[in-house]
């Protein structure tokens, strides 16, 4: 039987609707579903982890069997250590085909018990990134429809940041 | 919870150890994995839709959970009738991305409650197809590792067929 | 100036939403489009010539710079004679790139003074194809949404020429 | 009609004969031609902006209804303010697609009125890009044929900066 | 030491300037260059393996190091046969990759002492294949420059069996 | 004849089997091989130029062919000074193609008479790149199988560094 947890990794900085559909699409079929915050201190991110977390929770509050967690080491650990047999990553028309399956195959060599399993974002998402909204955001543009309103206001609150970066 | 059957579609004429890959890890995941095979006369397959489920029943007689059904329908339509909540497909670094986000978009398109989802094949298989094998025949060439032993038989007593194509 | 007439060549066997989106956005820029269906005997379409340009022309109906012909010689000689000095493609990011720029550079090498340019199709048109279309009504799908309701019609009463495919 | 007025966006750090290559395709096809200059402060250009700018009215000189500008926020709000409704990006086979195609549709989200279209750059062109120009120049190769002659002398003035970087 | 004898295949229906550029590289630094014309039957080329190798002939007349010949089995027994340890493939930016790497890696897997090797096509050549240019002429448009005057010339002798195509 | 001296360019911070597999296959077909270590000030490597050809000297013991060079100007002035008319580079299935073939078009409008060629790494090394194995070390995993022993060992004596970036 499919085991009933399963991990959606990222940076989410931040959440946006492309990720959301993801997280989304994995509660609707695993019992436990924990979405996990790359706790990464180098590529200096807008939101603090713990700002990135908030706002997940925020984003998942009617998904009553998602957890929001952050890590920082490898991780299959933290999969195995959650109990999961399988990492969730959405792909696009558009992504970075390169890196998902070079990440995918690390994996695979690190827990080979562990399966990555890719589902096709929904298209209307496909130029959706977390990178693109910040940039909107930075030059003044409006990124309704694109993140949940708690989300705009946090960007809209950081935008003195966006400007310095 | 994740539904406990999926589908893993194909053609399989003939099956290749690239397929059995991907069929091992769903069936190590899943309680009920079925194997569709495209019941498709217009492509003129060099097997019978007979000959490539026996193939398959061959295949993957060492899972237990695993059935070998064929359909000609809308693949949905079969996932549907079978209770299954998941499609399974392999993605290689050399897939036809193009073929496989349309097929899995078209099929969200018709089923929304149905996940076509991927799993990046293992790189040493990246190579290896059904068509690639039929040629390899063809031109006298040794299949041995790429297909199980029953199948390399069955590719070589067709051999006749394939110098005709 | 911009010269005012475009060209969307296809082969339109049937035309689609994606199709029309593309159709409505040059219609929108130019003065004049000319729709121009591929009159290829060679690749047996489902829908006649005829069939495919009175298809387009229920579609554009709404459209009163839009004309549909049809050609079948080389599709810059068509364009001249059109007095169009710009060709319009949709791009998707499923696109067959390699046949698209290989069909824009053919044409700048024997029409240097014609441009062929390309727009996005829009994302959620990503997955939609001719084919595509023609497989679920073949399965005995729905294609509501993914055509206008003439071409629906259409493609009902040709079903027994696709199960024949 | 199609308008009137065409934006062409970049970096131009420095200008090459591929950008030169679809700045005179455009021109020759629009009344009015806006070469829009990323006003960058943070991806640390070699030139600053007004070198860009004057570097290009050096290689537009020819060209009488093409003018440069800079801008720094949204491009989409730097067209409307031009008056422009067209967006041209040079499309190699080689571009990277993943942003090109974001940055499109984002724009059309933020600007459903403007259309971005590609024109596919001469493949001669097709290895050429102002990051791999410093390249040669760093290390002390010949950049002619590749950049104006005026661009040309301007990298041999900051190889002195190039080599720091 | 680099084995001296280098294997060039392809159908080469006909010969393009694409083509001869690879050639022309391969004899450049191989003692002997083997040009192996596929005798594909299926495929129904337009010209027959006679006729496409005389052009090759033709095309390679100032290379005293370059012979044609042609073969129907598996490429690596050929290559083994000629003793050449090294198969020479052109790699456009817009070539089949799929193909071309599914290709090398069965060869690898067939005979492992032989190397597939590509060099990049060069680019002004990268919208040229053998159907582009039977597509022009079918159509009407000039191929000079495209391929060897003779070639020109057997293809405008075959316009009639190229418009029953 | 082929030139016997040919030249395997890159960072190699550190050494993966990947690298060795295309250095080896390279050796096997040349009088001399050169692995040339980019000397990069700019984009702090892990290890400094000295350690890494040291790294490829362990390496590579076992090819007596095979020198280790670093160098910091032009490419193919490099080649040239070793009289070297080949450069080898691996591509995978998962490579940065845009990248490759900038890089293998630059140096041949730099040097017409040097030839870029490209190998087919192993796919069961498709994954596999030195930043993907500093990831690795970085979050505790194993790298055994990636790299050889000595590596193994430099990376976690480096463990302290790669936490800090």
């Amino acid at each position: 039987m499919w085991n009933d947890v399963a991990v959606c990794p990222g940076s989410f900085d931040p959440v946006t609707m492309g990720h959301l559909d993801i997280i989304e699409r994995t509660a609707a079929n695993f019992s436990r579903t924990v979405v996990a915050v790359l706790d990464n201190q180098i590529k200096s991110p807008l939101f603090s982890t713990a700002e990135r977390c908030e706002m997940l929770r925020k984003a998942t509050g009617h998904l009553p069997n998602v957890e929001v967690k952050h890590f920082n080491g490898l991780l299959v650990e933290f999969a195995r250590a959650e109990g999961a047999k399988v990492i969730v990553r959405g792909l696009r028309a558009l992504s970075d085909f390169e890196y998902e399956f070079q990440y995918a195959l690390t994996n695979k060599h690190l827990a080979p018990e562990i399966e990555t399993i890719f589902m096709v974002t929904r298209p209307e998402f496909s130029f959706l990134s977390s990178s693109g909204v910040k940039e909107i955001v930075r030059f003044g543009g409006s990124v309704q429809g694109l993140v949940i309103p708690a989300v705009e206001e946090a960007l809209l609150a950081k935008r003195g940041a966006l400007l310095q970066k």
